[in-house]
């Protein structure tokens, strides 16, 4: 059974306040996303990776590579204008039968049971999408209102969103639409039912600065 | 107009593995509740403080001030069974008008921005409640199925839950009802709107090791 890690890293450094991408940051002596590459080598150092990157970034991430004398195999591809162009970018270099994780580039701090967990559940089910408690109260709002929830009932979620090759590589044939947040929601809408695994608390999406600091003493 | 810090610290060290409840524990040598004072300071050295600890707990906070010499004036009340009857206790307290900030022991993190947007929007409104909106995508679960959910519709609740105190401590004369998840949800049961204000994202509720070494970056 193939396992690919389809990595997508299309974010700038906005909110980083880094004239670089974010994915390309130096943390601990290399580039964050060489980080999340590392994280799949630990559960398994068999993955095939996909590696979807804007295009003018990917001079930049070569030079990285050689730079840093990173030796992990992977296939870069372009992303599109969307999210949801560049997994379908992604998806479509992938012709094998097999397990895909599709992951945030900069989720660095995804551990290796997250990863199993996923790949037990889509082995068994066709899907699974890790997922964490929120620790704080929940408010939903809706016509200017708001009001508590109850927070038993929400969950955040984590990458990897993990599927069986096939089947969302169907899903990723549909036309796009608003609600497509995340790879999950485009095989919801195809009528099939999400299975929730246990995500990690510590695998953030990187995006702000203090991010970056506690990446910075968890990573190595 | 008089300003109260209600600071609340009721928790144990479990998930943080920490053989001493969590508002005790060190942090670039000092115990993180002390901490925790200091932000509200950092906004007005004007503050009133009201601590309120489990029974239990009283004595080695003593021996914790007198050791660290710590000259913030503050009173001591006892906590109840329940955080409901502990923040009740600790309001009974306060006798006089003015705006009650009422603050987890362990958010240590809160900016001054924060307590100045809850400060300003309670004077006007009655009450404020800062929030922060989700990074990931939110999903809800319901008779063992789950959906993806529009996460604009929703926010993370954060403290200091901030209120006229006659208001809050009218509305904390009511029965206790399982729905009631914090303050701003009390004071929501009367009927009262709640008003929402800008959190800070590092303003977390330090639960897990990890939090614990971010605090220890960003507190001096």
């Amino acid at each position: 059974m193939k396992k690919y890690a389809l990595i997508v890293a299309g974010g700038s450094g906005t909110r980083m306040k880094s004239p670089f991408p974010k994915q390309f940051i130096d943390v601990n002596g290399k580039p964050l996303l060489m980080h999340t590459f590392q994280a799949f080598m630990n559960f398994d150092s068999n993955f095939e990776f996909v590696l979807v990157l804007p295009e003018g970034e990917i001079d930049t991430w070569k030079k990285l590579c050689e730079n840093h004398s990173f030796s992990m195999k992977h296939l870069v591809v372009k992303g599109g204008k969307t999210r949801f162009q560049s997994v379908k970018n992604g998806l479509k270099q992938i012709n094998e039968e097999g397990i895909v994780f599709i992951h945030d580039g900069v989720r660095p701090l995804v551990s290796a049971q997250t990863i199993a967990n996923c790949f037990q559940t889509a082995l068994r089910k066709g899907n699974a999408l890790p997922v964490i408690a929120p620790s704080e109260s929940v408010r939903e709002v809706f016509n200017g209102q708001n009001k508590a929830v109850d927070r038993n009932r929400f969950f955040l979620v984590q990458t990897p969103q993990t599927f069986r090759i096939q089947l969302i590589q169907d899903a990723y044939n549909q036309e796009y639409l608003p609600e497509f947040t995340d790879d999950a929601s485009v095989l919801e809408n195809t009528g099939k039912k999400i299975y929730l695994v246990e995500g990690n608390r510590e695998n953030i999406k990187i995006t702000y600065p203090e991010d970056l600091k506690l990446a910075s003493l968890l990573l190595y």
